[in-house]
């Protein structure tokens, strides 16, 4: 498992290059990380050379691989090298990525800047890039030398954003911790305590990775919400006004899922509406169009937790637990999409 | 270690597929695979889809990736699905990195259908394509599930080929084995073994793979002859009839280190003119222009054991016995491609 470090970044990341010797280093950033993340970062390195990239999961492709492998290349980068990646889930995905590929793979850290990659995509090993439409499509699972948490960088953020990441904390209460889901469930976003939900998230996550590392079995419990989540994020990546962020997309799957759960009878009346009345007043209502949900569907199809044409699942059966492996039926993907749009 | 099957293909076909159930199964060839060998393997196989490339070294780019990404993805490949390489080693690299990437991994095996794959490319996990013109720039080590070699396919491969891959198989014996080096260097190519050297260089890379999978020390020796036949065969890449297999640079580079071996007084006189007679005996002399030995020193630079600008070669300190890491001076090299060209 990857050393994850809770600290303000000059600790962090002094004490990680203690006694290393990189031949070079070199930082990946988009434009937001450059100005609002790097100044912090570039005090506590030594000499190091920078690749920025364009924000937004749109950008997370193999041509921007390319440009990035190429940039390594013109930077001479040997397999003594360091790539740092400071920024969110796509700095971090297809940063990871192109460390892990490059002469078979250099060493690599994630800084993750957004409360969504603090609490969940920097913690894992998952990487990738986007491909055909289809999210983290192509990667490899490569753990990074370490990952850097220091909660400060969340003060750059947009609210929207801290909400997005706010759904991955959620999930990991509802999948293995009632008790702190009872405590969240009663405050709103602005009064949550982010700095001990991280720690809280990162722990479980850990917890969970280290038990099956490529996602064969218990792993495929934090994809909770994703099956559905996951197929409405991508089926709004290019509709413009209408895209989600990956969180808002989470919530909405994570109330669908828990309604086919309370469905399948896996968790009784109450516990469902529980969730829901939360997520909604969090989250309030995506609009989602009828006439899109059969193309949503067909997204699920492409899932990677699938085998053959059967979508597989993972279904919370109780507050604080979760199956994985659950089959879901077309049919009752369907029922969830009209219940969440109130049909 | 990747199981290895030295046998009829449709005995190690049948056995490795005994109890496996994927839910799909995709073959990867090239237009001579097709032809030559896919029949055979066909015939052996369940009901599966076919991926056809364009052959060649130039071929194995991100770009190809992108096809068979693509048409993997159209044939809706999950995570238990199954893509069989079938040919030499562009194949076998590149549909390896292909298995090892799409959604984060499927299970792959090896079917090298040339002598050089067979007793090489196909052993040890190494995978990936070439970029910017440099050979195997970005790649994952990754372990096939199996690789399953039959001798019986070498009697459709052209003479130079042939020869290309026995470069390798005197590697094997130069660095590791001197019995094996004193049975070979009597014979002419057509009146070699090749069934026994096949198993004996499997044999070989196996042992040292399994030591040190990812290069960090021992592997490195498989690397003699490659660091000046690597930049020659990638400096010739794009130079129309000068282009030369891979084992024709390896021999030339072996010669060209061997020099350097004496040099530095790691072997003597006649064991380097030994290995020169019989080196120049198969391979001739390979026809580098002095105009380009600047550009092909270049070239060493980018190679994946240097460490910062030194480059580091892996060295024999005797037949049967060889050093990794080990400093070689631009002026080294350059009187080593000096002494080749027979200035």
């Amino acid at each position: 498992m990857a050393q994850v470090i809770i600290d303000n970044i000059s600790n962090s990341l002094g004490s990680f290059l203690e006694g290393k010797y990189y031949s070079k280093i070199v930082v990946l950033v988009d434009e937001h990380t450059k100005k609002f993340c790097y100044p912090i970062v570039k005090s506590n390195l030594p000499n190091h050379k920078l690749i920025t990239i364009k924000s937004g999961e749109h950008n997370k492709t193999i041509a921007t691989c390319q440009s990035i492998w190429e940039q390594m290349t013109n930077f001479e980068l040997d397999r003594h090298s360091l790539l740092i990646n400071l920024g969110g889930g796509v700095i971090g995905d297809m940063g990871g990525f192109c460390a892990a590929t490059y002469k078979r793979g250099i060493d690599f850290i994630q800084i993750p800047t957004t409360l969504l990659s603090q609490v969940d995509a920097s913690v894992g090993g998952k990487l990738g890039i986007d491909f055909l439409g289809f999210k983290n499509h192509i990667g490899v699972f490569s753990l990074p030398n370490a990952v850097l948490i220091d909660a400060f960088f969340l003060q750059t953020l947009p609210k929207n954003e801290l909400r997005s990441g706010f759904a991955e904390i959620i999930k990991h209460c509802l999948i293995r911790d009632k008790n702190k889901w009872n405590e969240i469930k009663v405050k709103d976003l602005i009064n949550q305590d982010l700095a001990d939900l991280i720690k809280h998230s990162v722990e479980i996550k850990k917890a969970v990775v280290a038990e099956d590392p490529t996602e064969k079995g218990l792993r495929k419990i934090l994809n909770f919400g994703h099956t559905l989540g996951h197929a409405i994020e991508t089926f709004y990546l290019d509709k413009g006004k209408k895209r989600l962020l990956h969180g808002e997309a989470i919530a909405a799957g994570m109330i669908m899922e828990s309604y086919l759960a309370f469905e399948k009878k896996m968790i009784d009346e109450k516990t469902f509406l529980d969730i829901e009345e939360f997520l909604f007043t969090v989250y309030g209502r995506v609009e989602i169009d009828q006439i899109d949900f059969e193309n949503i569907l067909a997204l699920t199809q492409q899932d990677k937790k699938n085998k053959g044409k059967i979508v597989r699942a993972a279904i919370i059966d109780g507050i604080g637990s979760c199956q994985y492996d659950v089959s879901l039926s077309k049919k009752e993907m369907l029922r969830a999409l009209q219940y969440y749009k109130g049909i």
